[in-house]
């Protein structure tokens, strides 16, 4: 059945829309009471993040409270690492830890070959769940993280600053970093091409760390990886638009436009303009406010909402977005203002 | 008296240099044992930065060791908003902190208006004393943080990720806000004259938040003030280079090419290559070396540093740095490793 709501997936492939489509990342989490209390009844995040029912009602949230133009399912960048187990848990404050980090090319010859659909079943549970009780209102979004930015977790044991043991682990032991990336890079695919196939729409890959590494690290160890995921995506699913966000890369925007991906994810530090000019039309753009602009009051997230529309000016292929996820301490009315604004001042 | 090794400031001013000259960011710092036996005599680390005597030496160490281009004054950027009586203070683990943040325009107002020579006489003073012991040697390098940069720290209370209190204060207070860039640039104008009174040969703007702005904000809430404090040091002290180090800003190298800056710093995410395109010939630049460049095997820091040498290419008008500071734990043999490769590979 066709989807009731499509300006998504046609301003993903440039195609003419009424107005700018618009979601937001993190729509679903922390900063909505409503999240907070299944979370509570969850117990902790991976038993949320394992319990399709729990899944499903946690990804619709947002969309009864905002008339967004998509969901995206609600999971996190760090299931695959979790299959091939190395014990993803979460602390208050911390984020993400692994009881069994990588800490040398033995430890990434012992990584097994995950299948996605049984050691990650739960998501497409999820996913299928979702897509159902969705009723084609909206599309549905899949995700993973980019091989890259798994890596990061997975040889730091968790969140980093700096990132010194995983650039170490890129710059000392290559031949062994490029292993692990082509193992997460082949489960991605079929990850992504599994979520598809459960009912997701499109899909996004999250390349939260690109911006942490130099251009020529980047090209080598991030993007090179995502253009293997997108071209794997689209050998099984040439329809279904893929998205890919790399944080902080503003001048590889250029070489990203040839990735393969229908639309790249831009952050607030790069003006739309110039992202537009650096991809030459060859991909549809999705941002950028800054999330920051969600503290403001109303009417200056309204005025920079159509800053950034103007920004991104007239034609097609353009997704609103904030520049990185909502913060968990956000007030969800501040995203209705933004939804909404997009809404009004994007009318063609 | 004439500097008997003055690369650095002919660099700085794109004249003719025999090699590249080399200094590095936190070149002074807990990385080293001798400083970490300084700091521990002085106790904690405000007793330490108004100690003439300890800052003259925990500054020289560096130099003690490694055969750098010059050295810069040991301080911290926040020693003007503490002197505007804000209590800096630091906790381990935590970074910087403020007993009496800024929240409104009336904290605004009431900020006293300072005396850098009375005020911030140690910092004057740790310089007179280091630039005597110095003898000429390699030029002394003072500093200041950026008017925003600042402002963030004095909203926030201390290090943050977001910014989400900074960026509000300028969206939802832009009046209050621009009065204290103005305070605060006012203030830096002074100090660094101050500093080159007292013996500094060129000085640094820290801006090392600028890269958390949208381009917009950054042009009207960072770049725009340290224009100020380039003319406002240039009208005093025309002879005395300037450095512009906004971290993460990529495309406005362009717009920062023509601030008046003698030369620009860039973090690694920026090829020089490209760094050196945006800014046409304008201004030096300095960089760009990951610091996590620094925690790989010694035959790798060698072969990254001659890429970003080639990155630069031919030409006058650059000076070896790191992207951004040296991080505690890392070994000081790296950092003569760098060193010595910068000196061995630029020879003209």
């Amino acid at each position: 059945m066709a989807l009731k709501n499509d300006l998504l997936l046609r301003a993903l492939k440039q195609q003419d829309t009424e107005r700018t489509p618009v979601w937001a990342m993190r729509q679903a989490g922390r900063y909505l009471p409503e999240y907070r209390e299944v979370r509570k009844q969850a117990g902790d995040f991976m038993s949320l993040a394992k319990n399709p029912e729990m899944v499903c009602e946690v990804t619709l949230q947002p969309l009864r409270r905002f008339p967004l133009d998509g969901v995206i399912i609600f999971s996190d960048i760090l299931t695959i690492p979790d299959a091939m187990g190395l014990g993803l848990y979460f602390v208050t404050g911390e984020g993400p830890k692994f009881k069994n980090p990588i800490s040398s090319e033995r430890d990434v010859d012992n990584l097994p070959k995950i299948d996605v659909n049984s050691d990650l079943q739960y998501v497409m549970d999820g996913i299928a769940l979702t897509s159902k009780t969705l009723d084609n209102a909206v599309p549905l979004l899949g995700f993973c993280g980019s091989p890259w930015t798994l890596l990061t977790y997975m040889v730091e044991g968790g969140s980093s600053k700096t990132f010194a043991k995983a650039k170490a682990f890129l710059l000392n032991h290559s031949q062994a970093a490029h292993k692990l990336l082509q193992k997460l890079t082949d489960a991605s695919i079929d990850y992504l091409n599994a979520q598809i196939e459960s009912g997701a729409n499109a899909v996004q890959v999250f390349d939260s760390w690109g911006g942490a590494l130099s251009p020529e690290l980047y090209q080598v160890f991030s993007l090179d990886y995502m253009k293997q995921i997108v071209a794997g995506v689209k050998s099984k699913n040439p329809e279904t638009p893929v998205i890919l966000f790399s944080k902080g890369v503003e001048y590889n925007l250029s070489i990203m436009a040839d990735s393969g991906a229908d639309c790249l994810g831009v952050d607030w530090t790069t003006d739309l303009s110039l992202a537009r000019k650096l991809t030459s039309g060859k991909v549809a753009l999705q941002g950028n406010l800054d999330p920051c602009v969600l503290y403001a009051d109303d009417e200056v997230i309204e005025s920079e909402v159509r800053k950034v529309l103007n920004s991104f000016g007239q034609g097609n292929g353009h997704v609103f977005n904030l520049g990185h996820g909502m913060h968990p301490g956000m007030q969800p009315e501040k995203l209705a203002v933004m939804v909404n604004a997009v809404r009004k001042y994007s009318k063609r």
